[in-house]
């Protein structure tokens, strides 16, 4: 980290409240007068004058030093905006067969990407895997490299934010897995650990689909089943770190072990995992899930029925999450998106059957967020993390 | 309402953002320095002391005119505090067979309580009944009845505050009740409609055990099984009025159908009326629940099993919501919390059991929330909703 990313990384930790606030509202709405951020923090126009000042002095905010109306210098009508390369941020996505890797600017505009093939998924490979793409990163963005500011690194499951433990993550068969330092003693610039989902909804939340919308959540189907909540205007994170596990609610039979070791988790019924043993179970051999949907296309009773199973599951998943918390919207996403016309009518009819009263207004609407989105998820959490 | 009055609702309700803000801010942590106020609300110091001369103007704050340190009137370190009598605000909770009234002052501090039992549960003997009650305190609270500013109502169900109308009870058996306007119309007072147990958080938020923790649940057991959330500071309404809905989470099996239409809902296992249920089918005549209490407390099977299975299934629901929105404590009320005996092991047994990672440190904690707390959040809800 060079000097002025150094300087800049400090005036941001270190600024109040209101400087935060004006800082994190310029960043995810830029271009913006001065009036709209006072009407939107609560803060008068000398507090945002004052704390746009640094900001603009440290290069991280661009405000045009002559208003083009009529020549006053620092008119609160001229719009400021965030300086979108002033910092480069790394996100780093952990799959259980991959790592993937995104340089972003401060907006998370992907400068380049990079993924690899994981030969095994204990946190010492998957630690080297980093190490590599982190490299590989850095040297594809030349002399962008010392601005980097900060990584950021998610991963499935229960993972404690403040001291960067992976606490338990089924689906890479980790259990308090201090990622956080292993990868901070070795990288050299701070480490944001994040849970994947959350990381995806902070990414929505603050440069994505979510803005404009009082309230979402974000559910995940595919490998894992999981959800972010963005409520009253905030990512919800959970007291204890854990929320959003709609995978590991108890809606499916008591019957059905999950393989977090808990029964009747959505994820036993629902998860490619599951539809791939229902197909198998069906047809008596093995059966991965391109042909399981293949199988379902084509109107094969045992597979259409898994996927309907699942279907029905999440559907009520998903009642289950709006009924409790009331978002405007559900966005689904995930790997399975890609195969939603084998889910969509028996879970948007589980959804209506489950819905108490108005609930059964909040949309439900798919994105079929990519590899990339992810790992950028992760930067986005970097970035709220350097705000906060 | 008197001239005094009206000119303090309008001051209220007129606020700037940080007028409201610096105002909830005194109201709930009285008394607070200007400092403290300061550093909570993000707002300068200037901006406070500006925020907070109307209100000592107006009578709804208390600021020593002279520092006892130094002599020095006005100065930021001396408290400021909420002026209790300043106003008085009514609060009234509906339930299917009675209905329950206080006056309380600004802090909610009860002066003077009233209850009618109702002959029937339609809207129009239910609007009579609180006509009653509040000519009743109004006559009781003699010459402070000027100062009442509002009237909060509190009914169990889907509530839509903004245009005042109770969408669904299943409790009352009513479907698009204009409580709001019936009431209005006659009492002349602005009147708040809103579903119980958010009602119940806004007070415990605003005035109760949820002040200090970051987030809590608030879960209800009894006639009806309801929760409120505040997550992040703030009480989860949803974004069409719908929140907290856990008594109808699709948790308990298909096969038992709810009061409300659905199937498999939290409540049809697990409310005071499908104990009663279990434990007439069980002993093959009509058994009420305080028989049922004493039929498992002398160890009889049928009823003990409806009891374990009541619990069960509220344990599940708790995993449910914690796992999703992941609170500190959750704090479990409504009338059944006398029998809570009956309940705690199989309830701490099912949470344990589906508690996902950390999750599972939240703590579970009963309160014996008397039927004038009810009606006290009714009145804490009209207080909020002047601050708005």
């Amino acid at each position: 980290m060079d000097h002025e990313t150094a300087a800049r990384t400090t005036l941001i930790r270190s600024a109040s409240d209101a400087g935060s606030k004006v800082f994190a509202t310029i960043l995810t709405q830029s271009p913006i007068s001065r009036i709209d951020i006072a009407r939107q923090t609560g803060l008068s126009q000398a507090a945002v004058t004052k704390a746009v000042a640094p900001l603009v002095a440290a290069g991280l905010v661009d405000a045009p030093p002559v208003s083009q109306r009529d020549g006053t210098p620092g008119r609160p009508v001229s719009p400021v905006s965030i300086v979108r390369g002033a910092m480069v941020m790394l996100g780093i996505k952990v799959n259980v067969d991959e790592v993937i890797a995104v340089a972003t600017d401060l907006s998370t505009r992907i400068l380049v990407d990079e993924r690899r093939t994981l030969t095994a998924s204990d946190p010492d490979t998957v630690v080297g895997a980093i190490l590599e793409v982190v490299a590989s990163l850095s040297d594809q963005i030349g002399d962008k490299a010392p601005s980097i500011a900060g990584v950021g690194v998610s991963v499935s499951g229960d993972v404690d934010t403040s001291t960067g433990i992976v606490r338990e993550s089924t689906l890479m068969g980790w259990t308090d897995v201090p990622l956080g330092d292993m990868l901070g003693e070795r990288l050299g610039w701070p480490v944001t650990l994040e849970n994947d989902v959350h990381a995806l909804t902070v990414g929505e939340h603050w440069f994505g689909m979510g803005l404009g919308t009082a309230s979402f959540a974000i559910v995940t189907i595919g490998r894992g089943i999981g959800s972010g909540l963005h409520l009253n205007g905030e990512v919800v994170t959970g007291a204890y770190g854990v929320a959003g596990e709609i995978g590991h609610l108890p809606l499916a039979s008591p019957e059905l072990v999950c393989p977090c070791g808990r029964r009747g988790c959505v994820e036993a019924a629902a998860s490619t995992g599951a539809i791939e043993s229902a197909v198998s179970r069906a047809h008596g051999r093995r059966i991965r899930i391109d042909e399981a949907v293949r199988l379902a296309h084509a109107g094969d009773p045992g597979a259409h029925a898994a996927f309907r199973e699942a279907a029905r599951i999440i559907g009520t998943a998903i009642a289950t999450l709006v009924n409790l918390t009331g978002p405007e919207v559900v966005i689904i996403g995930g790997e399975g998106v890609s195969d939603f016309d084998l889910f969509e009518e028996t879970l948007r009819d589980a959804f209506q059957a489950h819905a108490f009263g108005a609930a059964a207004r909040c949309r439900i609407v798919t994105r079929p967020h990519t590899f990339q989105d992810w790992a950028r998820g992760a930067a986005a959490a970097a970035i709220q993390s350097l705000v906060r």
